[in-house]
């Protein structure tokens, strides 16, 4: 990477003109004065990496300027920064590399490309001095990663807990406030397109682990192993779930959670649908919104909410990310990546980690049933705080019942363990649905 | 200013050990490792000035580093970064102004100093390329300068509404929830250390004023002249008033709105108490906490919320931006301030702005009262959207009433002149409370 003047045209090479590359495209003309004023700096993109030159297009791209070959952008040496959204882990990884390699700053939005391979990456970017720019890759629109990475810069980050799938939120915001059952609650947001056709990442709750993944590596510096985070997803949800939570004075949100344990030198991290306080403000997320709530030792408390999805947002994040990097092409050796913090720092199992819980059991409507869960329970040294079954409106009409225990805390596989027994137990049918109470006192 | 080497000590000056300077101080100290390790930069404080060298403090400060005269950290050639937090705009100007002619980058939380004298001391600072910053001059811990600055750079800000004045917010909490009239509340925030003994400025709305100038003159790149802000302080609200809000979907919270009219080149700048929807976020910022909206053309709507001042979150603010500034002393000539937007653009009238209101007026309990007020608002061209009467409870016992009006969108100018027709009507008493009403559409 050469340093560069103040004045000269900066060149951008953009891989990718799918609905982000094509919002960021239109951005960076639609604004360039704006942006131009503000930064001062110019620049021109050069070259545009595209799969299909013939397809059509939502967005006028001269015909110059696009091949179908990323690497006319990585290998050219009038191109200064490179952004990469192309999506997927195998092209894309390749690409990224070779840009760092050959010294140039590289944006990108690719969530599971950081989360797999974000180690590797921000190692190579290091090396080669040339810095690597990920805004985009968590939160669409909202700032958090240049949060996290500068502003809040002098603090001991004891916890972060976010909303940060747009989709899965969307379709429990629709559960909430219409009763609608899972599956159209998920067909309403696919015709709103708001969930793809295959929205397994999004409902499964990888997506979600994927962006926070990198949070916690931004937060505590130091690469992760994916494996290692304990996720569930949403399909389990039903609507009774959020009228109990309604009435105990909850709702429900897909949550990532990550905590340092500073005596273990280990992170709880885990993504699962989660009992969140009405009074707390994440409770009032709703839709395709996303918020992330951060604790740092000084400057306690902060909430960064936003759209966290989209052409829009995201091309925002990237826009942003693209300045920075054009600034820091002046600054040669500013590294950017996981910044060390907690070395050797390791995920904690699921196991070991502990909350509160609401648990919900379908079972036989007959004497006995709750005195058993009860016995169940106590025998695994949990406490019940309450319980509760449905009401006349909910109780299934066929002689089944929903069951409610509230429990205090407990280690989550100490809950497994006494959940092994209540199955043994003849009048409890099905699977028990489980989901954490994140208090907030914590963060 | 010298360009600095990688490895190279920076040496900081602070000028002011009061509640923020001593947070400071002690985050520098306290997260050193962290800060060093995270921005790959040491630092040492080299010295620092206070009023009264005698004077005893809570936070240990080495005896060798003081000094009465800021003239000391300003003059000394081995400074590389002030950091200014005495307060005040007398002095602070001077010390600042002598900073920057001597090419020191100054970070400073003055929100008066920047509100009063910002246009000139940006201006100074580019001329000298010595950067100036203030984040902790708005919103406390909240990184709100630094998004603006930069991750929402690509952005045409359209508005920004916020609640950036902790003890008017925790004023206005405590007489929601706890029924308080306004001088308890006020009393009981001073007994926490939320108010100052003098809580001037912050119930008059001048010091959310402050802040908002800052954030209008950062989002439109423009210095503008303070005299120009419509500023309503919160003093004259009841807890009557709260009442009304929440029968009709509301709460009451102090905003301050800005608002940029594309077609007029010019900003809507506004601090008053204001109708919140309750399904808004904004609405459920409670105590001294903070939230700032900010709505841009590529991003959408956007909130950041955390503290919004104290010692520590503040100090957050600070020592994030000594960060930048120690890194920004390696890339000599980066301009921070407020960067070219609208240029001219003018502060609107009050009187030319439009919202829908909420009137409360007292009344002699008596026939024909509200048709009276009714006809003035409709001679006005103003339309009315309901009427309410204190209901028993709240029914004064002298014989008086109040009675609430809600009206649709009109000029401010244009209620202005109902209003005193209005007040010619002898069964009409006293001064109205007039609160506009937010809906976050245009946000």
């Amino acid at each position: 990477m050469h340093a560069h003047m103040v004045g000269e045209t900066l060149q951008i090479g953009l891989a990718g003109l799918g609905t982000v590359g094509s919002g960021v495209y239109e951005a960076l003309l639609r604004n360039r004065d704006l942006l131009e004023a503000r930064a001062q700096i110019s620049y021109e993109v050069r070259r545009v990496a595209v799969r299909d030159r013939k397809r059509e297009r939502s967005v006028a791209v001269d015909e110059a300027l696009l091949t179908e070959d990323w690497r006319d952008l990585v290998g050219d040496e009038k191109i200064d920064i490179i952004i990469e959204l192309i999506g997927g882990t195998t092209e894309a990884y390749e690409l990224v590399r070779a840009a760092l390699e050959n010294g140039k700053p590289v944006v990108t939005g690719n969530k599971a490309l950081l989360a797999e391979y974000g180690g590797a990456l921000f190692h190579l970017s290091q090396q080669k001095g040339a810095p690597l720019y990920f805004e985009a890759s968590c939160g669409g629109g909202i700032p958090i990663v240049q949060c996290l990475q500068n502003s809040l810069i002098c603090n001991n980050v004891s916890a972060i807990v976010g909303i940060i799938n747009g989709t899965s939120n969307y379709i429990l915001t629709a559960m909430d406030k219409e009763g609608l059952p899972f599956r159209e609650a998920l067909k309403q947001a696919q015709q709103l397109g708001y969930a793809e056709p295959d929205p397994s990442l999004d409902i499964n709750g990888w997506d979600a682990a994927h962006k926070g993944l990198i949070l916690a590596m931004l937060a505590y510096g130091t690469p992760l192993n994916p494996r290692a985070v304990s996720v569930t997803g949403i399909e389990h949800i039903e609507p009774v779930d959020f009228n109990f939570a309604r009435q105990l004075g909850y709702t429900i949100r897909l949550l990532v959670v990550i905590r340092y344990h500073e005596s273990l030198n280990a992170l709880e991290l885990r993504v699962q649908p989660s009992f969140v306080p009405q009074q707390h403000l994440l409770s009032k997320v709703a839709g395709v919104f996303n918020a992330i709530a951060v604790r740092g030792d000084i400057v306690g408390e902060t909430i960064f909410y936003g759209r966290g999805a989209g052409k829009n947002p995201t091309s925002s994040a990237v826009v942003g990310d693209v300045v920075l990097a054009m600034r820091e092409c002046r600054l040669p050796g500013y590294h950017t990546g996981f910044r060390p913090y907690a070395e050797g720092v390791e995920v904690m199992s699921a196991s070991d980690t502990e909350t509160s819980c609401y648990v919900r059991f379908r079972v036989k409507d007959c004497h006995g049933v709750i005195a058993a869960i009860a016995m169940a329970f106590s025998q695994h040294d949990i406490g019940i705080s309450a319980t509760s079954s449905a009401d006349g409106e909910h109780r299934e009409t066929e002689g089944w019942n929903h069951l409610v225990f509230m429990l205090h805390t407990c280690r989550w596989g100490q809950l497994q363990e006494a959940l092994n027994d209540i199955r043994k137990i003849p009048t409890v049918v099905g699977e028990p649905v489980v989901l954490r109470i994140e208090t907030f006192q914590a963060i």
